[in-house]
């Protein structure tokens, strides 16, 4: 089998189970959000802040992808909220397959809203369907305003970007409109969100975006 | 053949064709530094930096990976160093091979410092071999200080760890000990540098690390 081949196969068997985890999730009548990026963006203090901010009563469960460490459910279990860490070894992204195997240990159908925070990396989380009802994909102000073009297949696939650490704008020299107008090349239907996580300036669209997101699912 | 037994056979071919890249090299006497980061964690910044600082004379040939465009080549140009972009498509960090084809295109020969800039992730390109005298892994302080632990294998590999962005320091809650003591964990041998690429604070410790490595081939 070539490499090709295998590839192919793999990625097959990965939509398989990611199609099962999607029918999972719609006879729970959760919604579930995939968040993406590098390293460091804040993936985490999105969760952070988002738990502190969700109104009361929307059960949210937290489904961490790290390489190593459980650094990041500690973090989510501080601000309440449930959940499971996936350490992935070496693995670059999480799977579908891995995915499952944490919904099997979560009472799913208790919960509004699951969040899976994927293994920090801008490339190979974009290929890897979790069954996820939207991909959201952020971006650091502090990462430079040259990124979507570089890591284009991210943003084909992501239904909303967020461009986090607006806080510290001011002592950046960083294009907002530049990665818009990139992003919009990419994507023409891609949402666009800009907040600071930490400092919780734009959260209020952030949360207006989720709950309109539960609304509609809620109605199907 | 197993999704583990292919990826044995593709590192070995890796590895077979890092030691033919390293012999080129040798054969050249040309010092090879392999840059690995998160994107957006100041690469091609410190590159230019360098490239404005290095003393007359040192001829430095560059080669830019990336997913896709010729952004960072352009950049690093601008500052009158000759290279080549690689351009990997979807692919997740660069190879042995990627970098032979690249080097078989430039003067190898009349140069006497060659960085090779990896794809932007933490993760894949520190399992792959590209020939280099040394890994050199960038962090920023903007990524938080969470990081050496979360993302260990790069730290195992890197002879260097540069952590980037110190002028930003004064915005940002950031333990600088924190992350020198998670590196020294992880690997002992690692040296750590702290400076800002962009304003200039540290670079003179980085050029000082560059030299000795330049007397250090010379001198074989």
């Amino acid at each position: 089998m070539t490499k090709v081949d295998l590839r192919k196969k793999i990625l097959d068997e990965n939509d398989r189970l990611a199609l099962e985890n999607r029918e999972v999730f719609a006879a729970a009548g959760v919604l579930v959000l995939n968040l993406i990026s590098s390293p460091g963006s804040g993936k985490t203090t999105l969760l952070e802040s988002t738990l502190e901010r969700l109104p009361g009563g929307t059960r949210t469960l937290v489904i961490e992808g790290d390489v190593s460490t459980d650094r990041d459910i500690e973090r989510v279990r501080a601000r309440g909220a449930d959940g499971i860490q996936i350490n992935t070894g070496g693995g670059c992204h999480l799977s579908a397959k891995m995915v499952a195997g944490a919904v099997g240990k979560l009472d799913i159908g208790s919960a509004d809203l699951v969040f899976i925070e994927n293994v920090g990396n801008l490339i190979c989380p974009s290929t890897y369907d979790l069954g996820e009802d939207a991909k959201v994909v952020l971006l650091a102000t502090t990462e430079g305003d040259d990124k979507p073009m570089k890591y284009p297949a991210i943003f084909h696939e992501a239904t909303l970007a967020v461009i986090n650490k607006t806080d510290l704008l001011p002592h950046l020299t960083y294009d907002v409109g530049k990665v818009e107008k990139e992003i919009a090349v990419l994507n023409p239907g891609c949402e666009i969100l800009k907040l600071s996580a930490l400092e919780g300036e734009g959260m209020d669209r952030w949360l207006d975006w989720i709950a309109s997101r539960l609304e509609a699912k809620r109605a199907r």
